[in-house]
């Protein structure tokens, strides 16, 4: 029931907010004697650095994350691992447009009505800062599950979906896209909603393979359910789907079941003929790559000014100045493969727990 | 962590399996003083009963729910209630052909891999018959938010969409339609595939209406992430969309924006132009109301032979006989429900734990 | 957060009252293919069960249980075992008085100002009968943890101290005592107080053997916080101490430490020359047998009229009639096992999830 | 299932070691609004600060705190509070000999069989100065309690018992004992205990007053056993208490009893005419004043060499060098304060969430 906590036998608590002096991730439950430097959790945060294209926002933060214990001679010692990120940027400016109105789209009249007030500066806890803590945490997860491997890629920006798959050109590109042309193309998109003050949403595919069978658990902590969980609770993200998702419900029965044959040699795991399932079945992963689809909304900061009330409940209207990404699913990327990542460690322990 | 517990604040635990003599829900944490008895979980039974239509299932179960704690003098007392249902119409069975293969599709594969063996006799645990047990523990958690009101259609068959909306409709025919037209063109989609021995999916939509502003968390106990977890452990459900949905990755920022005005009334809650955030921003509830959508697969069981496996790893060929559910997503609209007032009512008492 | 449940890999949730239809437990976690029928739960439930002999309560149950689900074919499969005891002697009675007024030493009064009201009938959840569904679950968890041996028996009651130790002893009195003089003693004890319709508190001792070096965790989930947790939790418990406990605050330093020598073979666990940490060191087990001491307060239902209030807040008196333990620690002893064991098995389990 | 955290609704997660660069916790589902800076928690941090007598370890820690999160504008927002102390002193020294073998008493022994190998500068995170972060913690929960006070007092130094009891002296001396004779004793008891390089005992009691009634549950979350869990997850703490406690088990039914009289005034509360109970019957509070005791074992690091093995399992001895408490349990007063505070904070919020 903690509000800011994910996750059963791996768990981390995060803290912080956009403009607060640092935010931070406390994992614990991991595995003693894991290989742990913050070399390991850097590139991963780099990743989901902003700032370091037109495309994302400009705010400058090194993100430079340390570890504060849990760690000692090189090693995880079983005891609870804090990651502490400094805020560096938070230009000083002025939020009294924002402390007096809400923003549509933005969290700031949900907030209010649950609070009765809020840190209006740079969205406080809602920011999407919050998610370099989860970032740095599913490095950490990434050490307890060396077999699996997670790519999580760009497939759509505002509607325009990318056809190519090549592996290695996520890397090479500003957006997470596995596709060449399409990132050409979104650069054009992306440029015209930042230059027109709008924004844009995305859709993120991620893929986890060398997931054994058997992790995941028949009903509510189901694998898939774990995996809605996590990515849902990433901001700005309205859908989630597995495997085939909403196109599953268009398919007959007969498509939809992923057939089996057996594995080339004697006792290799069977051959499935198709992925329908996206790697879980009854909640419990079959030894499939694990698929999962993410749609991310347009970034609500935009520079167009919209109707809104006031916190007295007036009428008025507001627009979003400041530094904002014109199409925040981008940087979701990293920050889906470590819910990925936080969520495949924490069924493996749970796994171990009950199966041994 | 544990596996088949759902909620937090109200937290029902369900135990059985398809053909065992009962299956179950204890739900704790309910408040005090509630009326309840059996008359008011009954009609949410009723609704979800199989065998009311050929287009379900047609095993005989009375699920007749009894309540054997937490009731006294028609009253509860604030300690667990548990609810039975017994198990009745388990039709004895040849299943040796279930325990020797796998049905793709299927959990047997996976349930196996994890636990070494399985109840292959109906599925075990992974059969949708576990969803008495969250309908029975949904009416009790609709006590415990009488200020909302839930209704949940399928609003999709076989990819054929319901277009109308006459909420009184959904009680009329077989599939929980708000639409009369779509319900008459799904009878034939249904029986077609019933008849080939096939199946279809479907998606449902489900709308909470009545909840106020300022349920839910910032972070990872967010009620769109609570929703998605919940909906997504439903048997056979592949995605969820919390409003637009994957539909709001291809708006504008300007058009996703809900604006806001004032409300009618001095004092009176602000009006929303648009719900395109489903009625949650941040994580936590606006006021407007709660719109989730969910798609299931179609039904696993067919008629139809499929390549397989068997337990010993060599290539098989398996059909599904037995009653089975030609559209499992049909009788998934009461367990959407039920779903939905387990998040809501658990939300409201958390919120009520932190602010009072 | 939920107020029934117990652990945290291997969990229990009981539900049930003293005068209702039944009560229960449902148990998750428990790992798969462990041989389980009611014969191996029976016994246990034998031990506690009231009206064997004159020194305990009259009221005849058969206690008999069955388990609903999570066996197939002898073994546990993994999903929750549902464990159920049906009421059978619930004596009609006249309970207007205590429905009418409070009984001091009972929770009569705590209750109805939390809940409002209460079910006044033998005291509801309150009673000790829900320790039935504690046995149950203890016996389930026996089988998770075959390399410990548990053995609770009472070494006090009405302060009277039994001093010696022959285990085979306790199954041959109706005191669980170890030793056959204080066995002898208290007969005449326990008459005494019963037939002045007094009652009698008691001290328990409890000693798991074969606990690993290792199980435990540092900080919140110490083995000895959970112990503490767990015995503290047993009805009309008011006392708990492991190893040395009290005592040990009046030892010096060197007095408390437990030297070590190396094993007699090369290889073999170190010797530990005493055991005032009661096999605890840190909240981890050092592998030496775990010891907890668990302090019973006399029966609050006694026949001698006590000063109250009614439920209007007048001066009243009341005195408790029916049928109780003059001296409920008695019956301690094999609640206190079942939670040494289900402790046990938990933090195998959690061990095994961090540590593999 | 958190091995590092503590508490329901409010949570808290505290990390770090001995002789890391800091520590810290981690306060989770507090209550929105109230005012709170680094001023509320620095006295209790004061009082639990080592080196301010000789009757202390010599370690000269400031502990200021930091709020890094979860405060704005002086109130806390409702989000994750992180509160952050620096480790100032730790001593450099050689560590070889404890690195090499265990130090009966401690748990170096258990660690490194849990873990296979440990941090073991200082004790690592073993070390009792994880409680400055509890303290910490605690200093918030209050705020959440203003209607509850609660004074902690030292009342048993090495089997010399406090007898009188006058509040206003637990400040004035530097045991935190209400009898300035005892207190007076024991600096002649403790200075005896440090020049001998041995170490002592105590007993701490804790009265929280003002506690309504209603707090807690019946079963596993009873108030009495979530404050045994947290009493006996201190470092050090071997036994727990509520109300007589032990002597409970002395007494006959007939003395056990609290009896009730009416309130004063029409509408006041009960009047009870004694508190054996403690303030918990049912696991419920009652209204009186809850009443602990805890017994902290002597000091495990002595200047006494003491037979233990090393690593290889080859029998050595060993002899704690370094800055200790002679009697850990003096500074272990203002941590069961903080304990005390964190579990009724969270029973009120666990109260709210259920009964409104």
């Amino acid at each position: 029931m903690s509000y800011n906590s994910f996750g059963h036998a791996l768990r981390m608590t995060t803290w912080g907010e956009s403009h607060g002096p640092a935010l931070g991730a406390v994992v614990d439950g991991c595995p003693p004697g894991l290989a742990l430097s913050e070399a390991d959790i850097q590139p991963y945060l780099d990743a989901r650095r902003p700032a370091q294209s037109r495309f994302t926002t400009q705010r400058r933060e090194p993100d430079e994350v340390r570890i504060l214990s849990g760690v000692f001679e090189g090693r995880t010692t079983g005891t609870p691992i804090s990651l502490m990120i400094d805020n560096v940027d938070q230009r000083s400016k002025d939020y009294s447009e924002v402390a007096r109105a809400y923003r549509p789209g933005h969290a700031d009249y949900a907030y209010e009505a649950k609070y009765g007030f809020r840190d209006y500066r740079g969205g406080g806890r809602s920011s999407a800062r919050e998610t370099a803590a989860r970032v740095a945490a599913g490095a950490v997860a990434r050490l307890v599950i060396p077999e699996v491997a997670i790519l999580a890629r760009v497939v759509e920006i505002g509607g325009d979906r990318a056809e190519g798959f090549d592996p290695d050109e996520v890397a090479r590109n500003p957006f997470f896209c596995a596709d060449a042309d399409a990132a050409r193309r979104w650069e054009a998109l992306v440029d015209e909603a930042r230059l027109a003050g709008s924004s844009l949403g995305a859709v993120v595919e991620c893929v986890a393979t060398g997931v054994p069978p058997g992790w995941g658990a028949p009903i509510y902590a189901k694998l898939d359910a774990e995996l809605a969980h996590a990515m849902m609770g990433i901001n700005a993200v309205k859908a989630v789907e597995i495997g085939d998702g909403f196109a599953a419900a268009r398919l007959s029965g007969e498509e939809n079941a992923d057939r089996m044959r057996p594995g080339e040699e004697n006792g290799d795991s069977p051959q499935f003929l198709a992925n329908h399932a996206g790697g879980v079945a009854g909640g419990i992963s079959t030894g499939q790559p694990v698929v999962v689809r993410v749609a991310f909304k347009p970034t609500s900061s935009i520079l167009t000014p919209v109707e809104t009330i006031d916190r007295d409940g007036n009428a008025a209207e507001i627009m979003t100045r400041g530094r904002h990404d014109p199409c925040v699913g981008i940087r979701g990327a990293p920050v889906v493969e470590a819910m990925m990542a936080l969520v495949l460690a924490d069924q493996k322990l749970l796994h171990r727990a009950q199966c041994g």
